[in-house]
């Protein structure tokens, strides 16, 4: 065996790859009894954290090709010498569709008629088309927003980390942040983006504001925003948070205008999965042709 | 005076306007002390129901201007003789905002996890773009709803009246209803589409399927409705309902699946009112003018 892939995975890798690299299903959920021995490149399942411990069983691996765009659960785990690829653009549309219905759950009125049940209550619609969107972290997923966005006519302003062809750099967030409507946070979590959104940036957050986290739970600092949130001054809609899972009872779930949370999934439908296996589908093709992989995120020796 | 005008449609009639019309503005609220008597051209304010016991002191009343696209809170009331126009399209984007919210809201899990407030459940994301929207009631707002689902890919199939022009009709819904991930209802309240989606409608939508209505109540039958969701079978996100105001206690409010009730706002936003109210000084402006009225529901004598 050289090649393991979840069953998604493998199902969509095409014969002529199979003449050339013995392919394996990963059982669903309990890996206890597979044989990881001469596994040299690994395809993660979505939820891929749960092959971590399995990990020090393949001593031949090479590859390991994960089912999501981030990939700081596995960087400290990742043994010497392997090459890491992230899934960067396959979960782009379920993402940006989560993102969309945020922005519209807020704009809508939806999202907190749906908490109050009652006729008689003080929600509106805004109009979503007069919204400036700040898009913290302007990739891939982003552009997907942008052109959802772009029929109904709202402005998007994107922010990476060096400003470059018309992006903004987080250099300049306190001059941005300010008129923007919606703050939608798209970016991974490295050392360099962790708490980028904190106490300044919520402050700095106009009234009635609303800040979409999307990326990674820790890139907001959750004890400013939970400040700014019981100041009733600014609302938010949350798919990641830190800690994650977010406990029952953590008082994020009932601050004033914590419009709602998911837990993880944006990405995770159906489209995404199937948009992630077959990117590893396509990666073990070009590894077993012994051609350059595609997003690289650790090269290995 | 002769034309009687909400206070945001007076501020934008133009000066030649005003130099063939004498021009009043109508108090915010109270009417009871305005003078109607010289009244011949009336365009009401947004919620205009609260004009209908002003018309018999209006005896000179020739046109009326409502603010709403639907207009069966008026017709019983229309004093005869006086030609009645709607504001058909000028709330079609802040409408289609809200049916797009309400999609995305039953697609992303958003309006689930809103109500549940815990990280263990079962809310999944589902792919808007791969659902198939059956538009009950395809006009100007529906067609504005498909330009906002364009780049999602989403499947967009119309039903009118009669079948026309690629649009099916009211008799093929049997047909239809089926296959459809969303019904939405976009239809105004006529004797012929009271009741529309009745209670075998509801039976052949798919399980899971969602029922989104942005139209008038009484298109659906209640009772029928009711007990779809009780069934546990399909989900439902409104805008109106019959009766309206739905009264606190109402089943509706509380019965599985009923993701969200919004009070009657899809359309009265602030983009919303101000292209009723520009609607309202330009049909001003082909009346002083002479020239022929745009939207005229009913022609008077």
């Amino acid at each position: 065996m050289r090649a393991v892939l979840s069953a998604a995975a493998a199902a969509l890798v095409p014969q002529d790859v199979r003449a050339l690299v013995d392919v394996r299903a990963l059982p669903e959920d309990d890996f206890s009894g597979f044989d990881f021995s001469d596994t040299r490149f690994l395809a993660t399942p979505p939820r891929g954290r749960r092959l971590l411990p399995e990990l020090p069983r393949m001593p031949e691996l090479e590859v390991i090709q994960v089912a999501s765009a981030g990939t700081d659960w596995i960087e400290g785990h990742l043994p010497s010498g392997v090459t890491l690829c992230n899934a960067r653009g396959a979960r782009d549309a379920p993402v940006a569709e989560w993102t969309l219905g945020a922005l519209l759950g807020a704009s809508s009125g939806l999202l907190e008629a749906s908490a109050i049940k009652s006729w008689r209550h003080g929600v509106e619609l805004q109009d979503l088309s007069a919204w400036t969107v700040l898009v913290v972290g302007m990739g891939s997923i982003g552009r997907k927003l942008e052109q959802f966005l772009a029929p109904l006519g709202t402005r998007v302003i994107g922010v990476v980390s060096q400003a470059r062809d018309g992006l903004h750099g987080t250099a300049e967030l306190p001059e941005l942040i300010p008129s923007a409507d919606a703050v939608v946070v798209l970016t991974p979590l490295t050392e360099s983006t962790r708490h980028l959104i904190g106490a300044r940036e919520l402050a700095a957050m106009a009234d009635g504001a609303v800040l979409i986290n999307a990326g990674r739970g820790a890139v907001v600092d959750t004890d400013a925003l939970l400040t700014e949130l019981q100041r009733g001054r600014i609302r938010a809609v949350l798919d990641v948070t830190d800690p994650e899972p977010l406990p029952d009872g953590h008082p994020l779930w009932h601050a004033p205008g914590l419009l709602a949370i998911t837990p993880h999934l944006a990405g995770a439908s159906a489209g995404g999965h199937h948009g992630a296996a077959q990117l590893a589908a396509d990666q073990l093709g070009r590894w077993a042709r012994g051609e350059p992989l595609a997003n690289v995120v650790t090269a290995g020796g």
